[in-house]
């Protein structure tokens, strides 16, 4: 273990917190954090990146502190980058406040930006990585993910009844869940960069796959639409109105999806369904965590959120960790993720 | 609302306390809690009835109180009795250890033991019922359920996958849930009195349909088995064993086979399944109670918990009210009530 000052755990904590606010809006750049202390240890700026193109945080912080960063600490919850993008790379701004010391929570694992630290060395500046890794690594864990395996994480929603059905035998499906449990489904839409769903769902519930506020207005920015399979989808399809971009992928190959959406840099796939697309997901490991929201009622007939896993025996159920298990209303929202983690 | 003084309703919640502790042993008895203060409020003595044909809660009280109990108040959860069973009326007790005022939270509904406020009243002590009313009903909600309807208190239970598979295809199910769940199922069968299965579950699963601990030890109490259905069942099979009593219940009706418990004096019958009896009793309105234990884990294919309820459409969904929401190690139990109450 890592012998850690409580200082600087306290203030990489509270640049996870900056970082957090840009959960959603910066795809395809990661949240990034950061906290500046003057030469005396006291917090003279702070910052967050929010959005793609917007200052990276380590900017926005030095802004604030202006002459006061000179002599200080810089705490950044990822390694300030040391690449020319839309901005500058965030170790020469570093450099030029004549900041002393960086500590930073996770190395930049994007070959592109990375070299920062190094950087930062070069010129005798005092640099320190891995302080409160766990919880940054966290707070990035979509980009993470996206950025060292190459393709987008997964997450698999599904609204089931308590006895396991999405659907009613006439395939209608609305609703299921209640309002506190679908405003959270726009929540968690809005966090994404892509909505994807297999054609049978465009066919049988003509969704809109926007992100919708309770008065049913759509946000400013959309997630991108993606309908998955070779089915024709009608022209008068609301997946095909001009609320947001709309991707159409004739294939059934999870990993073709993910392949092509790496390619249009989407960060965190929202899997919708129906249950062809989510086992197919399932089968292939395809998925990183499961948000399932479930109804406190009973069908007794109907379709389920997922098909055939191929599963005979009792001993070949997927088991999953629960990670959260939180009421919404009359519901229950459960969020699983692997075993033994990403 | 009734004007009720915080020192009674203290009292009393005590007496729900104590009642509560009776909870699964009294079967076919009500659980009952006593509180008696001396002539000046303090308290003197407290009691609950624990097992049918032990002394009620009035008299474990008033023995602890003595001849303190003289010009004292007797706080208890439901009406005393005016009724000779096992043990003498528990009116009578309180008039004879000169008790001046009795404070009781549920009128009796049971004809045979009822009018024991009356029989106070007639020796001029001061009797006042409804405190604390909703908390004294929810304490013995079987045993009221029971006796104002007739027939047993029904909770059902299953154990399930998120996405609604309580067997796979080759009917094995065990085990879907973990051992902090599977514990919890033994507890909870130990309030009943009764635990029914369909005598399919009894030829796939070899059920002994017993409450046992952690290491697999059955308890000194055991519910009554019962198992429904016309089928033959093997002379081998668990259910026959001797370590707790057996009916089988040759019909198909739901409200014959709570017919025939009530005349066992059963009050609180655990509805384990399968399917089909779970979709009769659902149908027939004769579920009084839901518990679900949810396993983070996929299936894909397999036996829903519940068979056909007759549902073509999505408005046809069966709403229940969500009473709990409860994690039990890598499990979640729900406790579902129907709607409106019983």
């Amino acid at each position: 273990m890592k012998n850690v000052s409580p200082i600087d755990s306290a203030w990489l904590r509270r640049a996870v917190e900056l970082a957090a606010r840009g959960i959603g809006s910066t795809h395809p750049n990661p949240v990034v954090g950061c906290v500046i202390t003057n030469r005396d240890g006291h917090p003279v700026g702070e910052g967050f990146h929010a959005y793609p193109g917007g200052p990276h945080a380590e900017v926005v912080a030095l802004r604030m502190a202006g002459s006061q960063a000179r002599g200080g600490t810089a705490y950044v919850t990822l390694e300030p980058c040391n690449h020319t993008g839309r901005t500058g790379p965030c170790a020469d701004a570093l450099i030029e406040a004549g900041i002393s010391r960086v500590v930073y929570a996770v190395p930049d694992p994007n070959k592109q930006a990375s070299g920062g630290g190094e950087k930062l060395r070069s010129k005798n500046i005092v640099v320190e990585e891995g302080v409160l890794r766990d919880e940054a690594e966290a707070v990035n864990q979509v980009w993470l993910h996206s950025v060292r395996t190459g393709r987008p994480f997964v997450t698999w929603k599904f609204a089931t009844t308590l006895d396991g059905r999405s659907a009613a035998p006439d395939r209608s499906s609305k609703w299921i869940t209640g309002p506190l449990a679908r405003a959270d489904v726009h929540r968690k839409r809005a966090e994404c960069d892509a909505i994807a769903v297999g054609t049978q769902t465009v066919l049988d519930d003509d969704p809109e796959l926007t992100v919708r506020d309770e008065h049913d207005v759509p946000a400013s920015r959309q997630p991108l639409r993606v309908v998955v399979g070779d089915r024709p989808i009608p022209p008068t399809a609301r997946v095909r109105n001009d609320r947001a971009e709309t991707l159409l992928l004739p294939t059934h190959d999870p990993a073709e999806v993910l392949r092509q959406l790496d390619d249009h840099q989407i960060r965190h796939l929202w899997l919708e369904g129906g249950p062809t697309l989510a086992a197919a997901f399932l089968r292939a490991g395809l998925v990183d965590q499961i948000v399932a929201y479930v109804a406190p009622a009973m069908l007794g007939s109907g379709f389920s959120a997922v098909g055939d896993l191929g599963a005979e025996s009792i001993d070949q159920l997927r088991r999953f960790n629960l990670a959260d298990v939180t009421r919404l209303g009359d519901d229950v929202r459960l969020t699983l993720t692997p075993l033994g983690g990403n």
